[in-house]
């Protein structure tokens, strides 16, 4: 019993509330204390008997360096908006209509060869020397009238953005920090003496917490309230750039990427659209870079004698753990915060010694979606139980090693709710971990493929949390699958050709056309159909999803239309009549609000079975190919009913057996069977008591669960 | 009064029902009577002392000849659907799926040739050497495992498509009618003629009415029930195929089609999809050999002292009145039957000497959409209404000189509310008719051009009725202009560039992306879109509606963003915010009803103004752009509120007055001013009595109209 107690549990611990903080490790069963972002330790925390986590983020809190060496600040890529050309001469002033207090245009003579101007009406570069930039104006001369010209420039990345993230959203007033870029050769030799000096200086520290490593997931503001995020996303790369880094590319792969290849007409690299050839290589670049550099900053830390630990939220760009690189840095651990199921796979899977969760809500006044948590009119005790039902099931499947909390520690006086809620999440969290320890629970014979143009480097997560890309399929999918008993591997279509289908039993696609989900043009390469049309032949599933294979050019519109039995009508079927349908009752129990409409679908023969339909377009198929079988659903939104829908369809699919990994008989009720330990644990998702029968391999057993509770029973 | 009863009617009589016949002449102030599909005048009927039309289908029931020459009788390109190829080795039979009492295969000497067979995966075409054709079934070798084959041929078409829906929906039992191809030379001899035969044999009939002329439009069924009609488009040309015609094509143009250029990956080249290059060519060949065969036959009409009108609606592929040749043809009148406004228009907009309306409902049993009209559970007057309240608004706007009824006269017995219905627009028609006579109705100083790749030769329709094509904006929008006060043209993409854009005053583009009303490709031209944005700079206005100017590969997706304000997010701008917007009061009257969502519409910025919003997404917006503006509707349903939103959007965007062509006050009802006559007609399309205020030049006048009244008031 002590041991559920105690252990595996980080609090942020904050000075000025010794006693609160000592209070609450020990209600929380703390062996660790942490500081935060905006709190410090004082000596009678530190000294307590706790093993303590310091945060750094290594390349902010220098702003006197940034001030003296300005050209050692972090860059990016920006384009302007675009400007009509009335007559034959245009003028753009680069940066309106970005947020002057984040960016400043970078017209250094290193700078300059970089930028460009565009016609964007015709889609060609203007040459150079058809254009000048004096006193903050670029002047095109010999335009096409009634044309649009944009310029693309390189700019001054002068405040961090989560330091700007947490004034503007936490209202914090104190001196913008800015942030170095550790290619430049005295920011990265400040960086490294700073870092000894500051272990030197923290002798107390076990667990240097770095808050990423080195480049900011993207976040481009605007100056206008009314968009004040022009661009944010959680896993492209324009902010590593650099003239220094953009020549080191060119020396080593024998091409130079331009502004354009970063720009997009505008659109930029968005990780949900699939990479170009040049991108790919970029990110291998600074992945390689990255990773280098960390290795040297974990050296160093080690040489102090402490462990590194890094935070993969902020500035983490460039050492993605499934990255090739990521095992080279050397980290002592792994720290997610999560909302979610797929964000606890996501960190229980990397290969590193310490897995660590931080939980939500933040102990912060307001969330990250801008609602209040702990200030008044928040209900930190109803997220927290919403978010850990997420997490329970994924814990359930594959354990991590320790969770936690960050922000500011005093906010959770007067909230016994929350704080029991946690102490409970927390006594759970230590029983799941002590019985994955014995072994794993069991599983089905059963491996589900995740197609997608990222693959094993994207794996379980899309772009960001769970409510910054629930617009899309796949992760509402992702999300049900964290907490099925199947094994769950990601994979690229490159993968595919290369044999990534050998012991895979069902392959999922899910996306809308032309996204990195769903894989746009990849869907023209014929041995990448041939191949998934063989092995659904052969007897393989295929779960499609929205706009599965979707690509123009092809005589379907998805390309597997054969295999799925359903077709999109964007308008090349114009005067092609649908085949009439009726809905059929269903082999499988379908979860009916988790289904949803994609527009212009049409089954493509009378063999295409309909099992749910929606304002007469098919939203839930089943189509035998072969001695295989494809399922489409229009749309898939995650809830516990969709998920055990989604278990459902995979044992239909395969015809492996419930039981062999245990079921429950009701879909807000899960299960995880240890059979090492004769445990069986199940969980109830229902805000009210269930009863449900466990089918396991050696019977059936009842179950009484309260509202959201988790049952340990010894079979 | 009396001129009011009689005239500009023609009549559908019947043998067996002379009285009958006689008496609905009467009621109905017929002039002339005619003969219908599957109905004869008796000697009673054609002595009586009226003009007599007599209906011939000029390729149909000559099927002795048919079968005494079988290669005599038209054609068409098919394609198998795809077959999987497990093996190396793939077997398809070319007519599966298709209905066998339509087609039959062409594989004679001179058709095996144009046969091809396709890697559908691979979108190559297999080397005539690796496929074999015998017994019905092609082979191919060499397969590429798991890719998808199709077969395109030539196939027969045994059953005269016209005379096959007759017999499925009305039940017709008679012998199925074949058809002639007139470019068979022993068919051409025959078929001039049976026309001199018959017109020799057929002394009383004063008009020739020829139903239509050769190829019929495209109407391909299957074998299946549950998909009985695979494939029908009242605008393109695949009937007109046969291998004479390819080799006289290849010798004319220098180059030869293929059956690809038909096929077009088994989706066919369907009116509303952008036609190829070739595909123009190949219309423009057709429309010449159809305009000098029917030449010849109106020829000997004239010479039998006899009149010819064509029926624009069934064979008539290749007379379009609006193409090039159609005023070569020599025809005395075009009737058109009518269910709406647009096709009011463009009837009575023809260079021809007769326009004549065949008004709906056809005394049939069934209505084309497959609904008891004249059978138990029909309501033909409630259906006549519905139709004669699009078209009298039409007719409002340009008269024509001519309209009737066709089909089974006896279906009026005991009709009495249709009888008294039909007198009533009779005598309507004909006031209308006369004020016309006198001079036109008070227009705006305003010209409109509906812009789509098509043009002018599509002037008005799309690609048939409105019922068949209501889910493309763009009908709705012709509805609605058919009884607008304002000039109205159709232009092509190729017209813009040429100056055609010089006198318009209100440019309107409306389509879903890729189809021939948006325009798809014809937007990657900057030309073009360099010239809309100039004549919009300089004060033009732009009416976009659905996916206007939409096509891929611009930085954005709509090439006319920029003067829109709006643009559509397919995904492209992932990670990008979109603007915030709050719905401002409209500067002119907004029907709600008539506006939908297009999905992923987003404003380009703060000076986007949006009128109205769904779900979040703006569906009416305004958008300054130099001296001009541009409203945006993400859709458009006609009503007669919603013409009237179009009307005061064009007065809005135009500064004209609407007094200047009279305007009442009320939405559901419309109004004609007449200025040489000093009449106002007032028009109310309500179920309900309506009391509105007429604005004119001279004042504004009091109108007080019953349900349905046209009311024709003297100033």
């Amino acid at each position: 019993m002590n041991e559920d107690r105690k252990g595996g549990f980080t609090l942020p611990g904050e000075a000025g509330y010794e006693d609160l903080t000592l209070k609450m490790a020990e209600k929380w069963g703390a062996d660790v204390i942490r500081d935060s972002d905006g709190t410090k330790l004082s000596p009678r925390i530190v000294e307590a008997g706790y093993r303590i986590y310091s945060t750094i983020c290594i390349i902010r809190e220098h702003n006197a360096f940034a001030l003296a060496h300005p050209d050692a600040q972090q860059q990016t890529f920006l384009s302007s908006d675009p400007v009509l050309a009335v007559g034959d001469t245009v003028k753009i002033s680069p940066l309106a209509g970005y947020f002057d207090e984040q960016f400043q245009i970078n017209d250094s003579p290193d700078a300059m060869p970089y930028w460009q101007v565009w016609d964007r009406t015709e889609n060609v570069l203007v040459p150079r020397e058809q254009w000048d930039y004096a006193d903050g104006i670029v002047s095109v001369r010999a335009c096409a009238p009634y044309h649009r010209y944009t310029v693309s420039f390189l700019a001054w990345r002068i405040w961090e953005e989560i330091n700007m993230y947490n004034h503007t959203t936490n209202h914090w007033e104190s001196e913008h920090l800015r942030q170095l870029d550790p290619r430049h050769p005295l920011a990265w030799e400040y960086l490294q003496n700073w870092l000894r000096n500051w272990c030197e200086a923290n002798p107390d520290t076990d667990v240097v917490r770095l808050t990423s490593l080195f480049y900011n997931f993207v976040w481009i503001f605007g100056s206008d309230p009314r968009r004040r995020t022009r661009f944010v996303d959680w896993a492209s790369y324009d902010f590593t750039v650099s003239p220094a880094a953009l020549k080191a590319f060119e020396q080593e792969y024998g091409y130079a990427l331009t502004a354009e290849d970063f720009i997009r007409q505008g659109k930029l690299q968005a990780t949900h659209r699939p990479p170009t050839a040049p991108k790919k290589d970029y990110m291998d670049f600074i992945q390689r870079f990255v990773a280098e550099k960390a290795k040297t900053l974990v050296d160093i830390i080690h040489a102090y004698g402490k462990e590194a630990y890094v935070f993969y939220d902020d500035s983490w760009v460039g050492m993605e753990p499934y990255g090739k690189y990521f095992s080279s840095i050397g980290f002592d651990g792994l720290i997610k915060c999560v909302f979610s199921g797929f964000e606890c796979r996501l960190c229980a899977g990397v290969n590193v010694p310490t897995h660590e969760l931080r939980f939500h809500p933040y102990l912060f006044p307001v969330g990250l979606g801008g609602l209040p948590t702990f200030a008044e009119g928040g209900h930190p005790e109803q997220d927290a139980i919403a978010y850990w039902l997420h997490v329970r099931r994924a814990l359930a499947r594959q354990c991590v090693d320790r969770i936690g909390l960050g922000g500011y520690l005093h906010l959770t006086i007067g909230q016994d709710a929350f704080n029991d809620a946690i102490e409970d999440m927390a006594v759970t969290f230590r029983r799941l971990k002590a019985l994955h320890a014995e072994g794993a629970p069991a599983e089905l014979p059963v491996t589900v493929a995740v197609l997608h143009s990222w693959g094993s480097l994207r794996s379980w997560t899309l772009s960001g949390h769970f409510h910054e890309t629930d617009r899309n399929i796949l992760i509402h999918i992702n999300e049900a699958l964290s907490g099925l008993p199947v094994k769950v591997r990601f994979i690229r279509f490159e993968d595919v050709k290369q044999g990534a289908l050998k012991d895979v039993d069902v392959l999922i696609s899910a996306g809308r056309e032309g996204d990195a989900w769903s894989g746009g043009d990849a869907w023209k390469d014929p041995e990448l159909t041939a191949e998934i049309t063989r092995f659904v032949y052969e007897g393989g599933a295929l779960i499609g999803a929205g706009e599965p294979s979707a690509a123009a050019g092809g005589d379907t519109r998805f390309a597997l239309a054969h295999i799925l039995g359903v077709d999109q009508d964007r308008g090349e079927y114009a005067c092609h009549q649908p085949w009439t349908f009726e809905t059929e009752a269903p082999p499988f129990p379908v979860a009916e609000g988790a289904l949803a409409r994609t527009d212009g679908i049409r089954i493509t023969g009378p063999d295409t079975r309909v099992l749910c339909a929606k304002e007469d377009a098919p939203v839930l198929t089943l189509h035998p190919f072969g001695r295989g079988k494809a399922v489409y659903m229009g749309g898939f939104t995650y809830s516990p009913e969709a998920a055990r829908m989604l278990l459902d369809m995979i044992l239909y699919l395969t015809g492996a057996r419930g039981r062999d990994a245990g079921l429950t008989d009701q879909p807000m009720t899960e299960c995880a069977w240890f059979p090492g330990q004769n445990t069986l644990v199940t969980m109830n998702c229902a805000d009210a008591p269930v009863d449900t029968v466990v089918s396991l391999p050696c019977g059936d057993i009842s179950v009484h669960l309260e509202a959201h509770q988790t049952v340990f029973k010894t079979v």
